[in-house]
């Protein structure tokens, strides 16, 4: 029975969750890539009206057209995209429309740019399409390098862009993403821009590379923004000869995202955003306090602008140590070989356990 | 900007649902492959307290502990299959299951066998992952001919067996599904049982290929059973190590089924089975109307036993008459070329449409 495919032998699991799965019982768990909040109740009531209305069958491939027309609105008063609604596909999540962008783009041996560290997805999907990673290191501030980067253009086809990042947490400024697309638009690279952290964001802006080129492919989701993980909703948008293709592959895949949670979906991107700045704003309370603790015990990090991440170099001894005393985070090299001296951790965990993880971590960081 | 993969430029749209956008606005659509039931109350009363309880987060990908359970427990009262619960990945729905099967066995250039007609996916998927569909034909009665699968199992990596099947309605009698499981694991060659019409089913008995032999995995989703089409809501079984690169696939693919859905399931696969034979009893009432008005305007089909299709030779000037009497079918070669003089009636329509339908269709083949 030994009949498995390469591209599935060339893939790991993300194996992140083994981390905590590992740790002792009353560890804090700093590891988890959601929001700890719950979804809106605005955005759970029209779920539940879909329910009782039996709005529970198929939907388009594509998904609702009056999801995809919300959805237009959003790029274009959020973003200053222009996408029409037949350029946007739903999906379940950002990691379908990533999957299905590089499914649909990505033939046998084509290199694909990706930072290293970066997410773990972007690896995997490119080999499942049995593509080629090549990784463009980050600086030490954790920003792109762009030197590297422009070498390595030439000979790609596709630059995968995720700003704000998981999991640095770093944000490109525009000009950054402006010159990145710049670049890859004169070495006729497209660019999949990976945005589902726009709205977590401190103190920066969020620059989305499809206003700087138009061969971009743009992802998004609800995930993050409207703490929806669970609800598989995510979206891309493109130009229409990539999103023809792009909904073949989605068709037989996904035949299309749930249709209670397009509905919850439509809630979200026409209702009430005050949520989403809530959300932020402790967010940044929480990044506050893990950033101060650690700067107080001597670990040198860039303060990052955005996501809910903060990858500190700690080394992979201390690393071990405070998963030890109970405090368990990401090793930084799940994100590729440049993390090695890196932990990730996560503030989408209270204020509380944030204290509870500092105060176990200082007797290891006194010596 | 050209430039997309050669596997997405493969596959092509179903376009079954072109036909009804064609149709004139008071037809009777009989195109449709799901349930026009409501999904049931118990079903939607569990989806509703996991949205109320906050239950909408990342899920392991696997899907639920607890769902999986139920999932083996329903195997074995069931399909008499013994697949404990990490042998079993909850999915978006069947197509997602078949779509990850396929990426996780099948090699560029695996001959995959698929009947012809079958249902449109399997092509598709088997495209996707750049192997080589080599097609089946049914003989006239719409049963698989076993002397020429039989001639191409030795060439064959991956066989998709459908039963009951999508389009023809034909249930494969427990003997043909033993002989057939029998020569595939003689000749080596992996089967990938869909069995989502299991449920739906007259006078017939559905056998699981599993049940005859190991290198069997088994799709089955809530879909057609509970008429939970929108829910996305399916799973896969099957020998431990195809399961766990599978899990990678769907890891990258979906990261999990939406968890509102997994929580909808578990009621569906552990509460109250009643609605489903009230479903199957209408079906049934459904097709004999559909089956004996065909048979008076001298349309001779063989009674499908199961699913809610009828698969009938009416000729393509035939359909092409009916459809311009407000009566929409698929063209049989939607599922391949062996299709091509057939049209399939989906019955999952309500007994005054299909009255209605045959009403108009009479004039037709009165002449």
């Amino acid at each position: 029975m030994k009949k498995i495919s390469k591209r599935a032998l060339d893939i790991e699991m993300s194996g992140i969750r083994k981390f905590f799965q590992a740790a002792k019982p009353d560890s804090v768990n700093m590891t988890l890539g959601q929001p700890d909040f719950d979804t809106p109740q605005h955005v759970k009531d029209a779920a539940i009206r879909a329910i009782v209305e039996g709005k529970t069958g198929y939907t388009f491939n594509a998904g609702l057209p009056e999801l995809r027309e919300a959805l237009s609105d959003k790029f274009k008063n959020e973003n200053s995209l222009d996408y029409n609604p037949n350029q946007i596909i739903v999906t379940a999540g950002a990691g379908e429309a990533l999957f299905i962008a590089i499914q649909a783009l990505v033939e046998s041996g084509d290199r694909v740019l990706i930072t290293d560290p970066g997410f773990v997805s972007y690896e995997a999907c490119v080999r499942l399409a049995q593509g080629t990673p090549d990784f463009v290191p980050l600086k030490k501030d954790l920003h792109i390098n762009h030197e590297i980067m422009e070498e390595k253009l030439p000979r790609s086809k596709l630059l995968i862009l995720n700003s704000p990042s998981n999991p640095t947490g770093t944000v490109e400024s525009p000009d950054s993403i402006r010159s990145i697309v710049e670049s890859a638009m004169d070495a006729g690279v497209t660019i999949l821009a990976d945005e589902v952290y726009e709205h977590i964001i401190y103190d920066a802006v969020h620059a989305s590379p499809g206003t700087f080129g138009e061969d971009v492919i743009t992802v998004n989701a609800a995930s993050k923004t409207y703490a929806m993980t669970g609800w598989r909703l995510g979206f891309l948008a493109g130009p229409s000869e990539y999103m023809e293709q792009c909904l073949k592959v989605h068709q037989y895949c996904q035949t299309c995202a749930t249709s209670i949670s397009q509905y919850a979906g439509l809630a979200a991107y026409t209702g009430d955003q005050s949520c989403v700045g809530k959300m932020c704003d402790e967010y940044r309370a929480r990044r506050d306090i893990l950033v101060s603790g650690l700067k107080q015990m001597n670990i040198n990090i860039p303060v990052p602008e955005g996501a809910f991440y903060v990858f500190a170099p700690l080394g992979k001894e201390n690393t071990e140590k405070i998963m030890e005393a109970g405090v368990i985070v990401v090793p930084g090299d799940a994100f590729g070989k440049a993390g090695y001296e890196y932990a990730r951790f996560s503030y989408a965990t209270s204020q509380e356990n944030i204290r509870l993880a500092l105060e176990r971590m200082q007797p290891i960081f006194e010596d």
